[in-house]
């Protein structure tokens, strides 16, 4: 096991009812941002709730925040934070609200005048200081309700990009399973492909004898596998989703990452084809996973036997054939819960694709575990993938 | 799945040398007072390690702490405290120099005349304030370096009782596995069973459908059921004492906890064996755990099934039969950690004993998942147990 910090002073209130708990957790006084997207929590009553929980509070809406949320919508609400004197931003809503409003958190308080160097260039940028920020969340998937982590996109140069700080907690998350029944089945899917991505990103790598760590990660996974179709089936089933809602928390909440190796190529990937081509964040992991794990197999085959008999009780076969069924299980579990999965599926050609391995190489990028992902390994990922 | 709130703001500092980081998580001008308990950091290096990484900070040292820390021991540092002008506890030691710490947090800011109330009338004088405090660990047991609970006996009244704060988290806990290679084995193997028994009091109880809960901790108890016996028989490994650490800190951090309903009978039935005859915390657990699952077994029949199923591999007979030879694994397994595990072994009769169920009735408690656990079935399992 290598060395880790771990550290996470999110307060989740999980469970029915729990919104009206968020008057106890923002002061009194606080003027309040509350940011949301295309607008479904005007019309399900989760924004009543939250208008309720905020009594007297002084509260402006920012909504309009879009999947993959965009560095040009987000700096929109910089000038309303400055004229109604904004000190709390209540972010209702999934992954894609949340993580943008944790980067409306950090260019609130950001000095530079270009506010997406705390995005490209975060490393001469390092956040310094935010907005305090709570959620309310809508959508079971990224895990952003309980990590410090946001992904922003730029439309302009077709870019999508991470960035993290111990000051992006949220100060507290809402976590009403509830709140997610009304979602569109293709939203609740790609909350579960999305967490089930998260845990392999941070397992299917090499042993360190992290024997905890790969149990829970393990426990996820079955968990993921076993819920996902069945949540597909009868979506009114609100234990699933309690059940979703707590395995894609804890899928990304910095624990089962902790003193492991971990990979994120796929994520890497998979945000390359959403930045060009407008896919689902999910959507593009499902696509590049399998195909990822293959050509991987041999680095990784310690743990996909691992995975194998642990998480789809595969027994049987050389070393090999058992890593190669592993992926096969993942693969057809992906295609389960997310259908066609592949390029030309969603009309991408290879001479498309092709730009992403360029900007592999142009930015001179090595990722995963081992670092071996570089614009030849994507050639052949996505070659293989189309 | 039951509502819960989950909150724990701990930072860990896991792995070898990360002492020497506890440097950054204090402030320059603390003044620190250092707790510990028998002495053995003076001489296995770690009370040198600590003073290096605290560099030219006020330091004064507070030893003798004992196992089931004494409130007549603990109260003794108060006037050090303001002499001194404390303003920073480190706690280095087990979960008794760590909840002990714990309480002198808190009492160095109570304004009652009786400190004791803290503890003993502890719904009418909750924690309101405490010292900031931090831990360098030196035993994985009972998981006090993440969690806001302590345990403390008054020698006087031979009375063993918890309390819990939000304010009693530590800000920081050292969590380096190479500090638990000079222990006696005897602690080790304390250190086990209690973290084993930890996960069983929150697992073993009725099933809610909470899947995510149910994972972690049957992946706790299969961690501890395997590295148990290993620890004992190669002390000098490392790797498998960061496993013990991993899972002895999880086993009791809030978070298998989560929304599913918990035991503690076994507890404080446990604390009460202490309280008056003195033995290891983790031995009391280990005498009293197998009669108070075989007197509950028809109400916790549906776990004990899915625990001998997932964490023993116990797949044959009647749900009865099944349920009888979880508890009986268990059971081996605590005799193979902990030698005998009788009263009797421990000289202690069944009129001796008396006094437990007595109490039980006197104070009118009903403990357990169900609260069923009253002077007679106190009376029951401890007559098993003699």
């Amino acid at each position: 096991m290598e060395n880790f910090v771990l550290y996470n002073p999110v307060r989740i209130l999980f469970g029915k009812g729990q919104t009206a708990n968020i008057d106890g957790q923002l002061p009194k006084d606080a003027r309040v941002l509350v940011t949301y997207g295309g607008g479904s929590i005007l019309r399900n009553g989760v924004l009543n709730e939250v208008r309720t929980a905020l009594g007297t509070r002084h509260v402006v809406l920012f909504g309009g925040i879009e999947p993959n949320p965009h560095y040009e919508t987000l700096i929109k609400a910089l000038p309303v934070i400055e004229r109604e004197g904004i000190n709390f931003l209540l972010a209702v809503g999934g992954g894609s609200v949340i993580d943008g409003t944790k980067f409306i958190a950090a260019a609130a308080c950001f000095p530079g005048e270009d506010k997406w160097d705390l995005i490209r260039h975060r490393e001469e940028h390092p956040v310094q200081a935010a907005l305090p920020l709570g959620t309310v969340l809508t959508i079971s998937a990224t895990g952003s309700e309980m990590n410090s982590a946001a992904v922003v996109s730029k439309a302009e140069t077709q870019e999508k990009f991470g960035l993290h700080s111990d000051l992006l907690f949220p100060q507290f998350s809402v976590v009403d399973p509830a709140h997610t029944l009304s979602l569109p089945m293709r939203q609740v899917a790609n909350g579960v492909v999305d967490a089930f991505v998260h845990v392999v990103e941070q397992y299917l790598t090499f042993p360190v004898g992290a024997m905890v760590q790969d149990e829970f990660a393990e426990g996820l996974l079955r968990t993921l596998v076993d819920i996902g179709p069945r949540i597909m089936a009868d979506p009114s089933d609100v234990d699933l989703r309690a059940n979703l809602a707590m395995a894609a928390m804890l899928a990304l909440n910095g624990l089962i990452g902790c003193g492991v190796p971990s990979d994120w190529a796929t994520h890497r990937i998979g945000h390359e084809i959403t930045a060009l081509f407008g896919l689902d964040h999910a959507l593009t992991l499902a696509i590049v996973l399998p195909h990822l794990l293959r050509d991987q197999q041999v680095y990784k085959r310690g743990k996909l036997v691992q995975c194998g008999e642990r998480v789809f009780g595969i027994t049987a076969g050389s070393p090999e054939e058992r890593a190669n069924a592993a992926i096969a299980r993942i693969e057809q579990f992906l295609q389960q819960m997310m259908g066609a999965i592949r390029l030309r599926d969603y009309g991408i050609t290879l001479d498309d694709a092709s730009e992403i391995w360029r900007r592999f190489e142009v930015r001179n990028w090595h990722q995963g575990e081992r670092g071996n992902i570089d614009g030849k390994a994507v050639q052949r990922i996505l070659t293989a993938a189309l």
